[in-house]
């Protein structure tokens, strides 16, 4: 707050911009009803502090619903939304640019009921108690200090809301902080990007189900709606289970790209599609089971020209992928899990690989300069088997890839006792989200027969999908093979299939090994218990 | 400690087991030089327990070198492997009849000069000045258990060093409680089994420089001897490192075991060769590039006939694989780093799905009711034929799965500042451990060469030996797929070897799509910078 002073009377004081606006008239101060915006008319003028804000709080005709701090993209058009379904909101951000460009915003998207502060204090107190704050700010430490901020200015009661994607444990460490303040505490994933979080978002709230109470009429409306099943947003659990799912559905996004990345090398590299042929390809397959934001958004993508010179845009992106942490985490927890995640972990591994830009130049040189003539061999194809072949691929392997992913989520619901369902989860993904897909449909069915279900492949109807599609899979797996085209998705989409439909795995032959040199005993199958075997003397006594 | 107590002047004390030798005559008692093991002559008698203390220690007529603490199979071989070179050796374990047990061995294998204590101050003072214990329990608690324990006793510049498969921010955190104590640390990857841990282990010691230095000595003569090439160990370097370089060792090993599975089952699902056929395989492919430890027991095992029923014992073997750990840190920390380490993380899926024996029997049930018959496809093969593809491609995915392991390595050294020599790893682990094989001289070789090599594939002769290597390789990989067998290990090394030398990845499209939905924008191939584009809204022009 900056002083700018008048007589020793009286002394006035910059109250924030636009936190609340006064007629400044001589040593009077008179409130206008409601909020405006209105940065021309800034000085307030009182005795103290102290008497300015009493008179200010009390005065306020109408507090908001409820606050927003952080305004990045997402978080302006988060609090953009919350304010067009009629939710007066607060809005606060630490570089107070982007709270006059939000509040711009407000007005020129319809004069919504948003107001925009410049100092914690008059932010907090300007919302209706108890208060709701929404903080969308970098996960980890920037996530604490915000919460150190406002928490100074809130109440028992209150409730923040973590939107961010954060680490589940920082958020129950936090619950518990903020509980010793009499606090609560909400971590909530929000999926669909700039655009979901504008026209509305996928929303995973875990933690207090008290706050989640209070705000879910909010939540509700600014959530997306899809006509059928409803806004897709649900209590999900205690803790950081909002966050955890979130975390999972980032590990789905990554395979789902991961898998459309590589049926796209598959037809360019294989096929010799154009892009105007995959735009068209994806836009096909965009009408039937693959129906989802990731194929319309790839399928827009192959149409889009250059601006800086001839030819399309995509051929001129460089192939580097970048990455935030969701997915590493996600293949960290299944490790820590015992869940095989072997689809999501190969699209992590591709995009760590694609950062090698430089090395992979360097060995394409090694290669090709080795004179093989045997790798990436011309392999002729008929293409219209081939557009089916792998869109067939791309579907089983994208039920692999939601079968770990779930089962993912179930074993750590199991170990934190979170009880989270499935059906629900797959429902709340089917608009807003960026994996939204009509197949969530059928994961959401899947469930609903069985919540018991021990894995997505078995599900009566995946089986019988899976069955159909296998053949087409196998081809296009070959092909890439045979081609020199990696396809690390859908081959270790497909080796997860064939490991988990079989009864006997080779697993007995390592399980010997560890016997062998380590004397860790195994079980057998014909009798129960633990056995050793000395297989060092007994092969040395056969040679003899 | 029991009292035995005699009359009101005299103390008689029973001071452990074994600790030192006294002739128990009225109230005196005698120092017989020297240390021996005879639990039948046990009674100390003096007036109080400091004063035997004091005669004990001063009296002390060779104190021992070393001290190891922790008798389960591995620490009791460690222990006399160390004697048995000529070092004096005290023991300990919290469960005294383990201490009687090692005492017995050392008698039995050889009347070497091990010392059994039942209390840990007597071991702990029994062991020259500065003291090195060497500690083998398990990773974690108990760790920190026994360090508290011994650490009582010890003084300032004694040194604890930790055996197990510790991780290694334990190890770094221990090595700073000790060092406020005064004491060094080192934390010691030991790999070998109990065999090893016999007659010579590879050992990776990190931590304390001047601590290895003081039992260098010992290290050098323990450790296993590989003629040409000197003993399997040297200082790794600061902090956790020798335990990182170990739970890397373990990863590398996982991913070796996985290969063979699969190569095993190619063979025999696919190639229909008998136990005694791949007895005759293995020992075969054990005289060629892949001579290694983990073939050579491989060989072993198709020879041992079932002691309980007809037939081999492998086939009784459950196929469940256990774990312990090793492997998943490897993985977590592949994400950790940015590494890629998919056929690391395949042989740890495959352990995962090989627990779930019960889901997988049930899913076959699901999928052979389904009626499919292209499951499982029989491959008119030619044995010979496939036999020498299945080394061919067990051999490439190997060197696929050790570059991933090394280069997880150096990516720890980067971050750490620890400057491991990649070159050094391979020769230590030519000897005593689990992964020993002729195959790690080439990779020391390849780093002799180039220290700073990008990725071993791109050595000039292992580029060879993967060119002259990958047809073989693809027809592997096409045959299990078609056949509907999984082999996830070579599989998604083929994968990693097909990304890694691939110039252009499909990653343009993945990058495009992250920058359509959240903004991440994109590099360009032709023009420096960072660029974002708005592919939606130019999508949507060109659709109208």
């Amino acid at each position: 707050m900056r002083l700018s002073g008048a007589n020793s009377d009286l002394i006035g004081l910059q109250y924030g911009y636009g936190t609340l606006v006064f007629e400044s008239c001589g040593s009077n101060a008179f409130l206008r009803p409601g909020f405006m915006y209105q940065p021309d008319i800034l000085v307030v003028l009182a005795k103290s502090w102290s008497i300015c804000l009493d008179f200010v709080v009390t005065n306020m005709a109408t507090p908001t619903r409820i606050g927003l701090a952080g305004l990045a993209v997402m978080g302006q058009n988060l609090a953009l939304n919350i304010a067009e379904k009629g939710f007066p909101i607060s809005v606060y951000n630490r570089s107070t640019s982007k709270v006059d460009e939000t509040v711009e915003r407000a007005k020129k998207e319809g004069n919504l009921p948003l107001y925009g502060f410049h100092d914690p204090e008059s932010f907090v107190l300007s919302i209706q108690k108890p208060r709701v704050i929404i903080i969308l700010v970098k996960a980890g430490l920037p996530v604490d200090q915000t919460i150190k901020t406002l928490s100074a200015f809130m109440e028992k009661g209150d409730c923040i809301i973590d939107g961010g994607n954060e680490w589940y444990e920082n958020t129950e460490r936090r619950e518990k902080e903020m509980a010793e303040l009499g606090l609560l505490y909400l971590g909530m994933g929000v999926s669909g990007g700039e655009e979901g979080a504008r026209n509305g978002p996928s929303m995973m709230p875990g933690g207090s189900f008290e706050a989640y109470k209070y705000i879910e009429d909010i939540l509700l409306k600014v959530a997306a709606q899809v006509p059928g099943s409803g806004p897709c947003v649900t209590y999900i659990g205690e803790g950081g289970s909002g966050n955890f799912v979130k975390m999972v559905h980032n590990g789905i996004e990554y395979g789902d790209m991961q898998l459309i990345a590589e049926a796209y090398d598959v037809l360019r590299s294989v096929g010799k599609l154009s892009n105007a042929e995959l735009h068209q390809v994806f836009s096909e397959w965009n009408k039937g089971e693959l129906l989802s934001f990731l194929i319309e958004i790839t399928a827009d993508i192959f149409g889009v020209k250059d601006d800086k010179a001839d030819g399309y845009l995509v051929d001129k992106v460089l192939d580097k992928t970048g990455m935030k942490g969701t997915g590493k985490w996600t293949v960290q927890q299944a490790a820590e899990l015992s869940v095989a995640a072997p689809t999501i972990a190969a699209s992590l591994d591709s995009r760590f690989l694609s950062g090698l830009k430089d090395e992979r130049v360097q060995a394409a040189k090694v290669f090709e300069s080795s004179g093989v003539s045997d790798i990436f061999v011309e392999q002729t194809v008929d293409k219209n088997q081939l557009i089916d072949d792998v869109r067939k691929a791309l579907y089983a392997s994208k039920i692999c890839s939601y079968a770990q992913g779930m089962n993912l989520i179930r074993a750590k619901s199991v170990e934190k006792g979170w009880d989270l369902k499935l059906g629900e989860l797959a429902r709340i993904w089917k608009g807003g989200c960026i994996i939204r897909a009509i197949f969530l449909d059928r994961i959401k069915g899947a469930y609903d027969r069985n919540p018991d279900l021990a894995n997505l492949l078995v599900d009566e109807e995946f089986a019988k999908e899976m069955v159909e599609r296998q053949s087409a899979w196998r081809r296009v797996v070959c092909l890439a093979v045979n081609s020199g085209i990696s396809t690390p998705g859908m081959s270790s989409s497909l080796a997860y299939f064939d490991s988990y439909r079989r009864e006997s795995l080779p697993a007995n032959l390592v399980q010997a090994q560890r016997d062998y040199f380590g004397a860790h005993t195994y079980e057998r199958i014909d009798v129960p218990g633990a056995f050793h075997t000395e297989w060092f003397k007994i092969a040395k006594q056969s040679k003899n």
